[in-house]
């Protein structure tokens, strides 16, 4: 097997040994149950795609490692139309499910983690990138999703890791053992870690010499015995288990998924370790992991930007209202905020440069204008469709009510829009609006933006370092005539 | 009876015979319903704070009719110093509740419909103003909360009410008898409707003379025979629904109300009509009424907004970033929004002028100045708190997990921030900022903020009528010499 | 004589015997030369309206030390109605001279003096407020423009005052003397000094006791004998140079002016010293002084955002795109701006309270917060008003080849737009919008707004001190039900 | 000879023999003109750098007709990389110049008219595209610079061209004779074409079947008879012609140029003529021109911003406030507002894609984003230097009083920043922030950025044409589960 059907997918996760917690009870089965169901949706349409002709092209890649074809998500880029084309992948799924579809924070991992530790054993010596080499393999061979895990908790954020109160806000190496070593700690806003087959492990932050029992990088089985998930809650999360939840939903089929992760005194095998107190190289791998994942984002917000913008149109149109020249201006603001969006994702791609593991990486000052522009785009797009919408998408009643035989006629009567927008079809459009600004899916498409990939101070951080101010003052001299 | 308090306002309304539908039952007792209960309360703080020594000043007038202390949503406004108080009241509520408090529509409608009836009654000799006084002065007397009720459904928006396939779109007046009118149709959005004891009903635009059925106002008791309520949904509105349900909610005590009111061939005896078939009235009544609420915003949402803010210090405290340059300069941000809406709110009570029945009416230009910046301004500082607050937010586990006996140990562990900072205080205070951004009180601080008293191109069309171009051309050309 | 005529003002300027450098000359009659002139025609305007009955009522007050009606910029704020009216008069002026007008920094270092004064009096049993008293019933009774001096050079800005390596960077007392003393250093960006009778000096910072020679306040005839003043160069200030300049000029009547002020070692006798060394009270004075003309933003940029705004129209109009909505809607957002800005004059105004002098202070948040939004809103304003007006109004030919016998026909011919707009009509008001946005005016609508009266950070900071954080966290805590 | 040194260009354009009005006069040698002089230098610069191995592999190509290496700006593109290439030269000669290099226009144009004669020609089976070659083949060889000429004066813009009253005010075929047609008409803010050996006149508009006589291309020498200009008035320009003129200047070196150019029954041969009555082609070509030139406008305004950046963090370094937070925080925002520019001009490129002819045309849609953020984002860029550069950029005093034996030692004294700032150092790097903000180079980088390559509304046209609402509102439709 090289790639697997959604189908197969779900078996597979259905053969899992999470161990997992929500709302106060131990679910024994994740992938059935409701709250966690859409979640699933989403990373399987990341398999079925790729076995569909019409997007092969962008789903799909040839392994450098077999020459096989393999999944996008299992693959290291070669070129830069490899990163181009993550980023169409990602605004393809994006819009096919208006989610977070949770496999990004994977492949987002491999790629950092393959040219990092090339070059540290390049420099130290270390064996790190053949076992990951072994890893990456299997990963291809068996179309593994992986988590790519890299948030601690922090604590409290003014302290380095090893400053903390409690020592295991950070995750760290407990104990060193002959045959591998004992980690402690958890990640936090775990992106689609139950969906996940393994987990790759990353550190979070650029490090010093005391800090050298958190600079851990390692890969494990996603149920492995010592991992424990608590999941956690979304806005209107419950929706989904009310009887015959439908229309409430907005997004009846698909969502995301995120969960507390802790690692309570989890083993890992020295073959499966990928970092192990090289602290020097902490931050690097945190630089490259987040580029490509703040790549990413142009990607995949832009393609759930489409559905809203899709959403807007139409209820603007339901609503009598899509000759107005104000309405017809803010959809077309919305699109050209999200190709911004788009067109920073293309262009870190297209100035991508090749690593020394022949991996090619992005172009890190674009890639994070991209994120910054992520943290304030799908919220203006966001405002512009609730101005589109009206007030009905949070005053309009439950599905249960459309449904009464008594208040569903008034229900029916009322919300009616133009003679081809039934309550119905306008009752749905505005609850998909609701659920990408106020509800589950708003958790992607706001909350991820701003604070996925990194919060924004840490792309401002980013662009004064790559900006090379110094150099723009010399530009600015010479036309001055200043000398110096 | 002059001021009921808090709790005979809430014995007043076990007493009204509502009928109501809620996610698809009848609802007997909605005061004791705990999805509706947290809006009773919010509306509750209004009858509260009347007899609060410290707060007398602002929540309480002096009748011109009467003489007597009434409380100021009841008052028709004397004076400017009038309309700057009442904007500082509903700053102050804001503050108290972070939620819609539900009692403005009431205090607004009936300043607007005293001078429009006034002013009717002059040029056409008809007695709706004196009809309007017998029931302010009863109003005032018992202390009644009063919806007013503007919004029609409208179906197709790029069609008048005449025009309208279903006749219904809009409330009309389907008989005139001897003894009254019978009306038919239903207003949206009814913020507080249930929560109140009359409702105050006025058309929702400017009409022409084929409209004359729609042009219709008038009182009716909010539990009358023919109405007909059902309660509209907000994000994450079950979660009061939830055993033991506290921190989940972020406030659990406030919150605000919309329903559908449907008027299901709804008598109304002449003595409680206000307005009928004086189609060349119902806009200006539109335009006040307006005016009046979209001065409301400049002061309720600033209230909220002030929670909202402490909120992102707080949680920047916790999270121990409160000392980062980025995140100060992001308060400072969010209290400037703030302010400036406030400003403008402050700014059009100033500037207010006597109308002719003696009631003070706001400036209509910066009225409709001030309700365009809170179409704005809550979204901007929604996403500096979305910013400061961080992931957690959107990911954190569930009260039920926080209280789980295994789960429960790893929540409170790394979700604790600094050493003053147990995981409970920084959970509640993610869930307060989830609350107000998107949660139930995002409905009226967002959406509302949007849609309350007009979409913002409602405001821009009266900001084109009232700005005054001509003079400014003329200005123009003076200082360019230009002579035509 | 209590107030003057524009034509007194005029001639009273005459008479005073300046030491004048600009264009690297010395200016024997600044009244005169042409580069200075609008100036002085813009102050002659706060003489002139102030005789027209149409503008009393805001162009003059009693004086509460006489009795006697003065011009208003002479007159210290008795009550909220003064400073409402202070910013409307404000707002006529700018309108009418579409430039900085000048005289505001003289009203508003009087009226900070005073309570000041009057403070450090009753803390400190000094005399300076009876000495400035004296000064002020002399400024009434003449109707002196008094230029308020605060910007000090400041040379390294992270260093205080007695740090930097020359200590001249800031106004400090070189001598004490029985009689008086002699004061060194220089003061920038004076707007309107050379078109001022006298001089106000204060200190520009809040100061510690190494500084307490820098703590210095006094008033001087402009001309006295030891003050030099260099011009400043505005955008194509030449233009008012070339030969029967007026199309070119965009506004060839009126303007604004600044000027480095530089104290000789000026001497000054004790009646006229108003501090000295009481560095506890500098900042007072700045906060008061800068709270005052932040407040004045809020009245003289909205008065020259109508005449842009009014311009942008004419310009639409002529080019034949005035019925477009997205002009439309561009003019509505310009009117928006401008009004938010009076809003927040007007809010902060009406806030306004009593300090111990009687005198009365604006609300110091408001005032800051108008301000801060005087530091984007213009610009904004501007820009969209270079959208409407086209590329024209800044490749159109001059003036000279406009009435060039042969070039000037194919002008004519190519630069009319509709049938009611010839070309000069046209390019006449192209200019006027390239003075506000590019030209001498840009200096007084762009940089003034961001810098005058403090750039925005001084604003920010003043917002943090005065944005009650504290208590906005108590209101969070009370709704989350946080005890700690 | 296939590329000119600048020096050769400089003499190459001196033997031309335009016919110009400047300033009310006939200028005989516009090459040495002050006023116009700069001008020249920017487009030199793109001579010179051509010769520069630095640069080489951006500044020259190989030329697909001839395989020899010619300029770049001669050169058709011939695959996304050269594309790519075409934005990052202009980048570098915005660096280089802090100016608009003019040359542009007519890369862009020739680029445009190869693809629309050839698919022309195809379909009407005309014979543009075999005249277009020719030419093309000797421009490259004799390395001339072409002015690409599009925009028609207009007059009433909500008229067509043959509506309006008088019939030339769009360039129309006044007589079509055997050897070739005469012309008549002008065309407005002609960037550098007095600077150019050839003009390429392309029609302004999609046109219907009555403006045929407008429908008309051809190429023509810059200094044929029959061609006149008028000099465009930039704000600042005659300071170029103050005795020693330097520091006022801001950058002394280099400028733009804008022109009226007016076609006074100008005679073109029909080797000449490239479009002549085919209405049905001319939206296309005015699409692609302006799909190329807002390409370009990613390219230049970025390598300008890139100039105004270093300018403000000098500015910030002189005054000693480098260090303080919001000053490195207004850097950041300028950087990230400039690099989103360039990766929407790179991200159209890379994603272009082959014409008819071969010739690589970049992605329409993305190219009208650039465009949009370039109106809007300089003018943010500019906003924030000039707060970081304080009020003395515009109040400083002149050059001459600095250089004057009496003023000039207090300007030295107190315009002197931190002990490694002296006043020249400082007043330089505030004059350049003027230049770019106020002076010359504002036209370049404000005005032309607003109004370059059409007005925002044009570009927000073509993102309603290019940007699929339909396909958008299909994809919420499958989310949403409506069928229709």
């Amino acid at each position: 097997m090289t790639m697997m059907t959604g189908a197969q997918y779900e078996e597979s996760l259905r053969k899992m040994n999470f161990k997992v917690y929500l709302m106060g009870e131990e679910v024994k089965n994740p992938v059935d149950h409701p709250m966690i169901r859409p979640s699933v949706n989403s990373v399987k349409m990341t398999y079925d795609l790729a076995h569909d002709p019409q997007y092969q092209q962008l789903m799909t890649a040839v392994s450098h490692l077999t020459g096989e074809t393999v999944n996008r998500f299992c693959h290291l880029h070669q070129n830069t139309e490899d990163l181009v084309k993550k980023v169409k992948m990602q605004r393809l799924l994006g819009q096919k499910t208006a989610s977070c579809f949770q496999r990004c924070v994977g492949m987002d991992a491999i790629n950092a983690v393959d040219s990092v530790t090339f070059e540290m054993d390049q420099k130290l010596g270390t064996e790190y990138h053949e076992r990951f080499t072994r890893f990456l393999r299997k990963m291809q061979q068996e179309d593994w999703t992986v988590d790519g895990a890299m948030t601690d908790p922090k604590g409290d954020r003014s302290k380095a890791p090893h400053q903390q109160d409690d020592p295991d806000l950070f995750v760290r190496v407990v104990e060193k053992r002959d045959d591998g070593i004992v980690v402690r700690g958890a990640k936090c806003h775990q992106t689609g870690a139950l969906n996940s087959h393994w987990v790759l492990v990353m550190p979070t932050i650029a490090m010093g010499p005391e800090d050298a029992d958190y600079a851990v990088s390692f890969v494990a089985p996603a149920d492995a015995e010592g991992i424990i998930y608590i999941y956690g809650r979304q806005s209107c999360d419950t929706r989904k288990m009310e009887p015959g939840a439908d229309i409430d939903l907005g997004n009846s089929q698909f969502g995301g998924q995120e969960v507390l992760m802790v690692f309570d005194d989890l083993f890992i095998p020295w073959e499966n370790v990928l970092m192990c107190g090289e602290t020097e190289f902490s931050g690097m791998l945190v630089e490259r992991f987040a580029g490509y994942h703040r790549q990413s984002y142009g990607g995949c917000k832009s393609g759930v930007g489409d559905v809203l913008i899709g959403a807007a149109a139409l209820a603007a149109e339901y609503n009598g209202a899509d000759k107005a020249s104000h309405i017809k201006d803010k959809l077309i603001e919305m699109v050209h905020l999200n190709e911004t969006l788009y067109a920073c994702g293309i262009a870190c791609s297209a100035e991508g440069h090749r690593t020394a593991s022949g991996t090619y990486l992005i172009d890190l000052l674009l890639a994070n204008v991209c994120k910054q522009n992520v943290t304030r785009f799908p919220y203006e797009i966001a405002r512009l469709a609730e101005d589109i919408a009206g007030g009905m998408m949070v005053t309009q009643p439950s599905q249960q009510d459309f449904e009464h035989p008594v208040a569903g006629k008034f229900v029916a009567k009322y919300f009616r829009g133009t003679d081809k927008a039934p309550a119905e079809s306008r009752m749905r459009i505005m609850r998909l609006i609701e659920n990408l600004t106020l509800g589950t899916a708003a958790v992607g498409y706001r909350t991820e933006s701003m604070h996925g990939a990194g919060s924004p101070q840490a792309q401002r951080v980013m662009i004064a370092r790559q900006g090379n101010i110094e150099g723009k003052k010399k530009l600015a001299k010479a036309i001055a005539h200043i000398q110096e």
